[in-house]
C-alpha cells in the first residue's frame, strides 16, 4: 500500500480538510499516476452534500484528473513511465455487459465503479483526484495529448466529454445549427467543441453579459433567454440542442425552438422534476434527450480531437485549500470557466 | 356547390346538432367522397370543446373518414369512381417546406389544412366527416383496401396512422420489446400493429381490467401501473415505449422502462405539463419523444400494411344522433375502442 495525501469530505456539508489514506500497490493491469491537476466539478459539491444520497464519508472528491504515469505494472502496454495521462469519471466497468460491450461503459448495467464515493468490484472504497496520486487499471486510463498544458486539459476528462458524446452522438457538423444552453463549465466547452466540429454555434444565456466571451470562445450567435423575444425569434431554428442548466428551468420553451425531427439533450441535472409541455414534441416529432460522459474510447477520441485543436478549458487555477471557498464561488456561478487545483499545493 | 348534411357543435361546449352548409363542386385535382363511415377520436372532443384554443364555429368534426369515390376531376389519375377511399386528419399543406418535401407533410411549417376547424389556402373554412360527403385533392386521399370493412378501417386514418408512425420511425420488429402504455382506441391498435410487425409486445395500463383483452389483440404480456411491482420488475427492458395516455400522468416512472438508448415515444397529449426528472434520460441516454399522425405516403403504407394483415379496430357502430352521448362516454373511458358513426343514419 502507499501512503496517500488528499482533501476530504468528513461528512455531509462539512468542509472538506486535509485526509490521510492509502492506494494500492501497482497491479499487473494498472498504472500509477502522479496528480498535478484535478479540476471541481459541480457533481463534486453534490456529492460532498450527499445532495444525491447514498454518498459515503470520508469522501475524496475529483474525477477532472491530469498527471502523470510514475509506474505501471508488469502487463501494461498502453502506458509508460512518463507519459501524460488522465482519469475520469470511473476507473472500472463490469467489461460484460450489452453496453461495455458497445464501448458505452458510462452506462454499464453490471457495476461501474467510479473514480469517487464509490466501490471497486472488491470492496474497496474509491478515492478521488483531490490527492496526490491514484492508481488505476490501463484500461480506464487516457493518454492526453503532450501539446495540452495538463491543468487546463484535466476538466476534459468530465466537462469535456460530457460534451463531446452528445455532439458526436446526434451529429453537430458542418451545416448544423447547434444550440448550447447556459455557459458554465460544461457550455464553455460545448462551444469550444462545436465550433471545431463546424457547425454554426448559438449560445442561449439567462442575460447578455457572457456575449462577448461566447463569441471569443467561437460561438457565432448570442441571445438571452430572460428577453421574451428569444423564444420567438429563435423558434424551430436548431438541429441540436445541449441544454447544460443545472438549475431548475421549465423546459418546454426551449424544445420550441428545436426543428422537425431534432433533440435537445439533457446533460445538466436539476434535482427537481421540470416541467414538461409534450405538445412541442408531438407537434413536431422533436425529442428531449439525456447524456452522460463518454465511454472509455470516445473519452479518448475527445482527447485526441482537442490535441488536434488545440482546445483545452478556461480555468481558474486554485491551492487545494480554497477548495471549500470555490464550492461556493460555484453554486454562485462565480468561476469562468472550471476551477482547477494546483496539486503542488496540497 | 353541393348542400352538404352534417352534425357541428355551434358553439363551444355546446351539444353538436344537425347543420347544413355546402362543399365545393369537384375542381381538376379533387375526389369527391360519399362517406360511409367516421371515427371519433378523442381530439374531436377537444376541439369541439375549444379546449386547444383558437377554434372557429359552427364545427364540423371527424377526420377519421372513410366512403366510397362518387366523383374526380378531370386531371384525377390515382382514384375512379367507386374506388373504397379515406381522409385522415388533414386535406392540404404547402407542398413546398422541407417537411412537405421529405412527405413528412404532418409537420408542415407552410400551412398545414386540418380535415376541420382550419381553413382552405383560399380561405374557406374546413368541415369534418360528421357529414354525408367530402371532397378532397387526390394528393390527400387515401385508397382503403378492398379487404378491409369500410367501419372498423375508418379510424385507421387517425387512430392508426398514430400508432404506426412511431413504431415504424423507432424500428419496432422482431427481436424488439415493445410497450404501449394505456389501452384505448390509440393503444389497441399499437398492439395489433406492433405485434403484426414481429415486436415482442407489452401492455402498461392503469389495472389489470383489459388483460384478457390485450392478449385477444396481441399483446404477450401484460402489468399494471397501479401494482408499484411493476416498475421494479420492468425497470430497463423496453427497446421502444409508446405512450397513449391522454390523462395527466407522471412520466419520470416510465422513462426508467426504458433499455439504454431506448425512447419513449408520447403521442397522447396532457393538457397540463407533466413533471420530469431528467435523470432517467441522463443516465442511460434514453430519449422522450412526440409523434404525430403520419404524411400521406406513410399513410396509405399503413393502411396497405393493414389490409395485408387484415387490421381493423375494434368498434362500436353508433347513430349520428348518439354522438354527444358518445364523448361522455370517452371521457369515461367507456368504449372498446373506437366509435365510428354510421352515416346511413344521417
Amino acid at each position: 500500500m502507499q501512503k496517500t495525501k488528499g482533501y476530504a469530505a468528513p461528512a455531509a456539508k462539512a468542509p472538506l480538510g486535509p485526509f490521510a489514506f492509502e492506494r494500492r500497490d501497482v497491479g499487473d493491469h494498472d498504472v500509477a499516476i502522479d496528480i498535478k491537476f484535478c479540476g471541481i466539478c459541480h457533481s463534486d459539491i453534490h456529492q460532498a452534500r450527499d445532495e444525491w444520497g447514498g454518498a459515503t464519508f470520508p469522501m475524496v472528491p475529483g474525477h477532472e484528473i491530469a498527471g502523470v504515469v510514475t509506474a505501471v505494472g508488469p502487463k501494461v502496454t498502453k502506458f509508460k513511465v512518463g507519459d501524460h495521462a488522465g482519469v475520469g469519471c470511473f476507473v472500472d466497468s463490469c467489461r460484460k455487459c450489452p453496453q461495455c460491450e458497445k464501448g458505452i461503459e458510462q452506462y454499464c448495467s453490471g457495476g461501474l465503479v467510479f473514480t469517487y464515493n464509490s466501490k471497486e468490484h472488491d470492496g474497496t472504497p474509491t478515492y478521488g483526484g483531490y490527492s496526490d496520486k491514484v492508481v488505476v487499471k490501463e484500461d480506464y486510463v487516457l493518454h492526453i495529448p503532450a501539446n495540452l498544458p495538463l491543468d487546463a486539459a484535466a476538466p476534459l476528462l468530465c466537462a469535456g466529454i460530457t460534451l463531446y458524446s452528445p455532439l458526436m452522438h446526434w451529429g453537430a457538423g458542418p451545416g448544423k445549427r447547434v444550440a448550447i444552453v447556459g455557459l458554465g463549465g460544461l457550455g464553455h466547452m460545448g462551444v469550444k467543441i462545436a465550433h471545431a466540429l463546424g457547425a454554426e454555434v448559438t449560445v442561449l444565456s439567462h442575460s447578455m453579459k457572457k456575449q462577448d466571451d461566447a463569441k471569443r470562445l467561437g460561438a457565432d450567435h448570442f441571445f438571452a433567454t430572460s428577453n421574451p423575444e428569444t423564444f420567438g425569434k429563435l423558434a424551430s431554428s436548431f438541429d441540436l440542442m445541449v441544454n447544460t442548466v443545472s438549475a431548475d428551468i421549465d423546459l418546454t420553451p426551449f424544445v420550441t425552438l428545436l426543428k422537425v425531427d431534432a433533440t435537445m439533450v439533457v446533460v445538466g441535472a436539476p434535482e427537481k422534476p421540470a416541467p414538461l409541455g409534450v405538445f412541442p414534441l408531438i407537434m413536431a416529432r422533436r425529442s428531449l434527450a439525456g447524456s452522460c460522459i463518454g465511454g472509455i474510447q470516445e473519452t479518448q477520441e475527445m482527447l485526441d480531437f482537442c490535441g488536434k485543436h488545440n482546445i483545452v478549458c478556461d480555468i481558474e487555477k486554485i491551492a487545494m485549500s480554497y477548495v471549500n471557498e470555490a464550492y461556493e464561488r460555484i453554486l454562485k456561478s462565480d468561476v469562468r470557466y472550471r476551477f482547477v487545483i494546483d496539486m503542488a499545493t496540497l
